[in-house]
């Protein structure tokens, strides 16, 4: 059923976990990735703050691209879409940036995503994991689903004590504080940095004379 | 009389399922493919979630392309454009997304639609079919219009003890669980997936020096 | 007077019919081209439903431009603008898509639209024409203004017992069900379907060797 | 005094004639040319109407460029740009387009426009000019302002018997009904057509053979 | 402090004149002008009015480029950005129209604006400047800054009647009619017009017949 | 714990300070560079008032490059995202002008950030600093979080006679009047100027000939 793991781990699929007036539930993040031209899709019924967490998300990816063993000019000849179904159901809130960052570096390397695993957690600039709110709610969700593992803010790691233990016991409960530790726990396998040397500026003269640019440090 | 199916397949015409608050009804979901730029035109007064349905069976599609067997460049050098006539009426939510799906890669790749088949769903990015509501009014509308196939969501098969006989016995409902089923139900002829290599990047080094770009890993 | 026909039948100028709660009013609708780059302008005061009719109008034009006898090609050096005259009011719906259709049809190929005939009708991407309202009010505008002939949706013929005497025995009143029997109606001479090979994809290599572009079926 | 007539003819100013629920009040506009990309730049807190009449006023121009003496490339190099002063002033209403379609002649062909008149009316895309209100109150507006002549539209003539002696005795009226008309009242020379042959496309190949390019009438 | 005049004459740097219902102030406006592509960003919370005033004053220099001296492609490969500080405050109307034109003409040119000058009027895109009110506030608002010269609108000098003795005995009012006498005050040095010819359109023909394109007047 | 100053200096890590109805709080603001065209990304659920503040600081940056040692084709084959995390809270005003500016420098250059600085301040395309509000709230929130060294504008120098003894004890305070003296204390290492000579304007002549540009001063 739609709202249960999936049977096996993908690209680009990731368990998210929301939090409503009704409750819990997971959210599943869908990306895929096209040729094109370093255009980014978000579709789902997101609203502004979960739309604003994607395109965080995705800078951050970008400018650490080669930490993640992407090759930066990947980005201008590639489309990237997201989309969170249930399209008729509103989203928003910050706490899905760390599933949107795994999702984009998934599509992005090509390396599948653990599919028992669920995260919640938002994401800065630099990678770091930023506490959510909820949390009871969201692991009461993720255990109902199936489930195996999630992923929490290490400065969520307080409100753990109000968790009920059956809550804990069913669940591998793993708090992280940065996006590096995130991937390390979901993807099915490491990344490789790159190193990679941006090509010099091209200066397009459209003569063999003309080129009277001059710098001096 | 339009709302009734037209006399033959076509290319890039399809029957999608509605329930509004006066009952169901059937939504000819047309679509054409021009030369062009990649560009995409969506009409017919949809509202964002059924726009947004869209969009992201249009993603759906460009990811998957060669396994439809479209070469993906086709997607930069064609435009398409979506209309959902009777544009004095409001049309919204996602559970159009299947028929969208199956418009575009029945024009993309110039396969036709069985006439006689309608269909309703919301579609994910990477090709799931989820359930939709309304689905006794959806099912009297098609019977209504003459329809003789239905593909429904596999999630929605329990509600099928809600349906009454006649209206079960007056079609042949098929519960699908992705697009690549949806297809296979609904265009006349099954596509043949063709491999593809993306061509390497393009360079444009404006002279013959200046190519000092390095890549290591 | 404007409001009444103009003197000489005229490339892009066609009679449309309108529908307020002040009765019925005919609808000059203008379209001129000019070198350009495809752009589509829409002016009158046209709220959406409308111009989204015109959209739908020139995809379907697009999409069977070689059918009009137009090379496809000259949608991307051309840019078309409608304007629907008396800026001050308000104008929306789709019932004046045929008469877009035609208009665009008019100025893309050059021929001439009857200066003494007037339409409504929804127009699909499919060159269907869908029903409208308001017929009555319309067919007495249409007379008023000293309209010859007036095209009207096959599906419309059902409202005709409506029509008061005298305003059919007034008005040649032709019931169509496709864009192809409005052209065939309204412009002054046929057209001529041409036969078009799309070029190849240009793949612009900017050097000799580097198009190591594969695809095998 | 701004307001009153300026001391000579000049290119790309025309004074409009406005009618508020204050009385009439006469409207300078101006037009100005600039080396650019055939962009348009409307200001001057002109509102939804009046910013279409513009639109509308310059694609009449652009489509007849020929019959003005404009070369039809003009307009790719050229970007215009309209001001209505007295910035404070909202203004709206499409009665001021035959004075803009003046404006955009005269800033492209560098005619001047005589000082001493102004103008009102709507303007269709085939330069119709269409009737406009508060004849009464513009043309004491134009007289106040020490207009000598002022063109109307023709369908206003039968409005003329409203308005007081002084008024007509005061003011040289001329109906009008297009824009060539206009044009050859308020330019201070007349304009010459030039034929104009559109440049074959351009097929842009990028290399010597690719060019399998098929055209059958 | 800041709302004082700073110590030198400097490039891009002009002091307007506000009025608001809590009296004048002065308003620093600031341009400065980058490597670019043409781009214009206006920023310091300016509603539409005062916005359209920037737009409308870069028209003109724009249209009037040799005029100040500066050649007219430099448009296409800078950006000027327009800032008014103070963040918090919306401001808007017109009358900072000669203020942005001087700006403007000062970061093209590299002149200086003299320092202990400020000033008031709206611009138009013939470089007209139109009166404006509240020039008892904004001239108050000027002596008590340290202001030593403001320039008025001419067709303001009927209100100097209504200004307070010592702040005519204060203030060198110089009453203006047009930017250039605007410049003369305010700039540092006087501005040097030059000659410029457009360049012949450029038509890339792609190949070296191709070039059939007919001009005959 | 977030909210706390981080462990080390960082490239593009700034803490701001915020004035809100509860009291200051501290504002971490990021900012990355990537591989791109010039584009610039705001996120983090900021106000209108404080996205412009980013823009002009921006625009600060960029025309003063070479004055930071930034060669200026950086900014077009650059892409700057800025967010300011806790996206769930919206934030508004101009007070992290430096802030912004400084981030801005600091990964444009890659010289890192002190990390127990923290700063307020509206900034001008000139680069000074104006006064903000709050001063009290934000000095004890810079406090609490670890903050060792505070930059506030040189004129609420007058507000700290307002501010408690221990605050002022607990933080070195330092007034500041421009972005350059800023940089000053909050970079880790000076920044050394550039001479750069703006290539000459790109005139791209498509043949041989046709150069007839002409220009005298
Ligand atoms: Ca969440
Ligand atoms: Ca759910
Ligand atoms: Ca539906
Ligand atoms: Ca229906
Ligand atoms: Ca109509
Ligand atoms: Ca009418
Ligand atoms: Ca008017
Ligand atoms: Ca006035
Ligand atoms: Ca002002
Ligand atoms: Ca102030
Ligand atoms: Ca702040
Ligand atoms: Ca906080």
């Amino acid at each position: 059923k739609y709202g249960e793991m999936d049977g096996e781990d993908q690209v680009g699929i990731i368990t998210g976990l929301a939090y409503t007036d009704f409750g819990g539930d997971i959210l599943t993040i869908e990306a895929v990735r096209m040729p094109g031209k370093g255009r980014m899709q978000v579709t789902g019924n997101l609203k502004d703050v979960m739309k604003e967490s994607v395109q965080a998300a995705h800078a951050y990816v970008r400018s650490r691209a080669t930490h993640f063993g992407i090759e930066p000019p990947l980005f201008e000849r590639t489309d990237v879409a997201i989309h969170v179904p249930e399209g008729a159901t509103p989203k928003d809130g910050p706490s899905a940036g760390v599933a949107m960052a795994t999702a984009i570096v998934s599509v992005l390397t090509g390396v599948p995503i653990r599919r028992d695993i669920a995260m919640t957690g938002e994401v800065t600039l630099r990678g770091r994991v930023l506490p959510i709110g909820g949390l009871k709610e969201k692991l009461l969700a993720a255990l109902r689903s199936g489930v195996k593992t999630v992923l929490i803010p290490q400065e969520n790691v307080k409100d753990l004590q109000d968790i009920p233990e059956n809550v804990k016991a069913g669940l591998e409960i793993i708090p992280v504080g940065s996006v590096d530790e995130v991937l390390g726990h979901a993807l099915v396998s490491p990344l490789t940095p790159i190193e990679w040397t941006e090509p010099a500026p091209l200066l397009r003269p459209t003569d063999d004379a003309g080129d009277d640019q001059v710098l001096t440090h």
